[in-house]
């Protein structure tokens, strides 16, 4: 399969994701448990690899599986960076507004860039590191608010430590993203037993949650496995499929692409539903947003094109030796 | 002389242009007849060109000075164009409030680059290409209006005619800079003595513009050689100067370099203005202002930078296997 065909349909379930979530909502609440979303997701994820790697250990020669706990107790080690960004984040939030922290969410294009180059050793070409930088600006571009907009005043205006806590939380998501690819990559284990490890864990500690809320709620609306499915409806089942399936997509662009690839391709979603929203929930389009997809298409080509596509000069075309200046323009590299 | 250097000349002139013209009002208003700048420039252009032709003269070789008819008539057409240029701008005025109107001048970006290119038969790269297009968004976001600015509810809902307007005023500001360069570069004149040619024509066409301005005011205020120094300043001065300097600079350009060096310095100048009148008029900056920003510069390097230094990938370096993070980071050599 090719890895620009998983990455396009990233996009667009990842943009669904957010328009599935919206429609999930009775008169703008949750009817269900939010929280049990990414528990059943994992659950979802499990299951569909589990069923692949049964298929796949029917056929010859059996899928490659490394079982000793060396290899597998690196496994939860995602989840546990999860679970610190999730707090990162909540205090993150105490202190900045929601549009600073959605612009500071931008920071994990250029920190996954980053951190891709120092631990995964990936070189990047000067285009290509401007590229991830636009991506970034363009992201932020198209999420500028318009004139007229509410609660515009606070952005930028929170507390020092607002910022330091955004950094880190970039730092983390680009971390648990490096850090997975890293896992995904190491060997050539089967993309499914690996799977299993990852959902594995990632299953129990999306229970563990739920189980925390329990206690921090004393119990009043019961445990949660008795609250599971509550308020469900037809649409929120969507919304778990959705996950699961953007989940196992990341997992396989993790091992047979890269963190760049899954970065743009978040990030092209998050524009696909700006755009949708303009016309499914009547969002008024700015120019910021015109602009921003500007940007961001234009780091995508720098970022993938190939280099002699970008550079090349077209050559003369045989022209009419009357016109007026025929000379073949020189770049300019000094002088 | 290095083109990079009259290019950054003309930065900081044409960003200073704004800024004095802001000093030289008095509450906000002038005390002079503006029209009567751009005249005097031409006329302070037309005095310095004609000295340093004449120093010229004294050296040997000669200059190179074609006198012919056939040649001279070319001259007073960039002066037409801009006449025209400037009744359209005016007419666009009638439609479109100014914050469209200033958002639409960076339309001239991208009309000088196909200009450019069908007219001059300059090739460019995609990346080049891209690079033009990113100057444009670029200069646009900084203009884009924040929250709690006034008079943004305008914007972009004029009539059609407006931007028809609009589009042909970009046309015609990139065809006058175009045309212009294949003025300067057809022959191997000195540049003096096109200099010479063409603001003596300008002269005359801004002479003519005091003299329709009277017949229409009814000479309410005396004819304009009885008023042409009232009110001024020193600082009126130092516009004048400035205004004379850039136009000798943007020449210079035309003939050693090219339309797109000019746009790129005017372009960064817009942005060193609104820069410094963060400091100098307490403008608050804006989050957009620092995205166009970003954009610009690296539209800059992706114009400009020898294309190997963009494209290349950094050698990769011979490392340890088992060890995660054992490589020094390569020194990015530019940027």
């Amino acid at each position: 399969m090719k890895w620009y065909l998983v990455a396009s349909l990233l996009t667009i379930l990842t943009s669904s994701q957010g328009i599935l979530t919206t429609l999930s909502q009775t008169n703008g609440k949750y009817k269900y448990d939010y929280a049990t979303i990414p528990f059943l997701a994992e659950v979802f994820k499990l299951i569909v690899s589990s069923v692949f790697l049964w298929r796949e250990r029917k056929k010859s020669p059996p899928p490659k599986m490394t079982t000793d706990w060396k290899s597998v107790r690196l496994f939860p080690i995602p989840s546990v960076i999860y679970l610190i960004h999730n707090n990162v984040q909540f205090a993150t939030l105490m202190y900045v507004d929601t549009s600073t922290y959605q612009i500071m969410g931008n920071l994990k294009i250029v920190t996954t860039g980053i951190l891709f180059r120092l631990f995964l050793k990936k070189k990047l070409s000067n285009l290509q590191w401007m590229a991830i930088v636009l991506l970034a600006v363009g992201t932020t571009t198209s999420q500028v608010k318009g004139c007229g907009e509410a609660s515009c005043d606070s952005l930028f205006s929170a507390p020092i430590q607002g910022y330091m806590l955004g950094i880190l939380s970039a730092c983390l998501s680009a971390l648990a993203g490096v850090y997975t690819e890293f896992l995904m990559k190491k060997n050539n284990d089967s993309l499914y037993w690996q799977n299993i490890q990852l959902y594995t864990f990632g299953s129990i500690f999306n229970m563990a949650r739920l189980v925390v809320d329990d206690f921090r709620g004393g119990f009043e609306k019961g445990p949660w496995w008795q609250r599971l499915f509550n308020g469900y409806s037809i649409t929120t089942w969507l919304v778990v499929l959705n996950l699961g399936s953007t989940g196992l997509l990341v997992s396989w662009l993790m091992k047979y692409a890269d963190n760049i690839v899954k970065v743009y391709s978040t990030s092209m979603a998050m524009l696909l539903t700006m755009v949708l929203s303009v016309f499914l929930f009547s969002f008024k389009p700015t120019l910021q947003l015109f602009l921003g997809i500007i940007v961001c298409m234009m780091s995508l080509h720098m970022y993938f094109a190939p280099p002699h596509m970008l550079v090349d000069i077209p050559p003369a075309i045989k022209s009419d030796p009357e016109s007026l200046v025929n000379v073949p323009v020189d770049r300019k590299t000094d002088s």
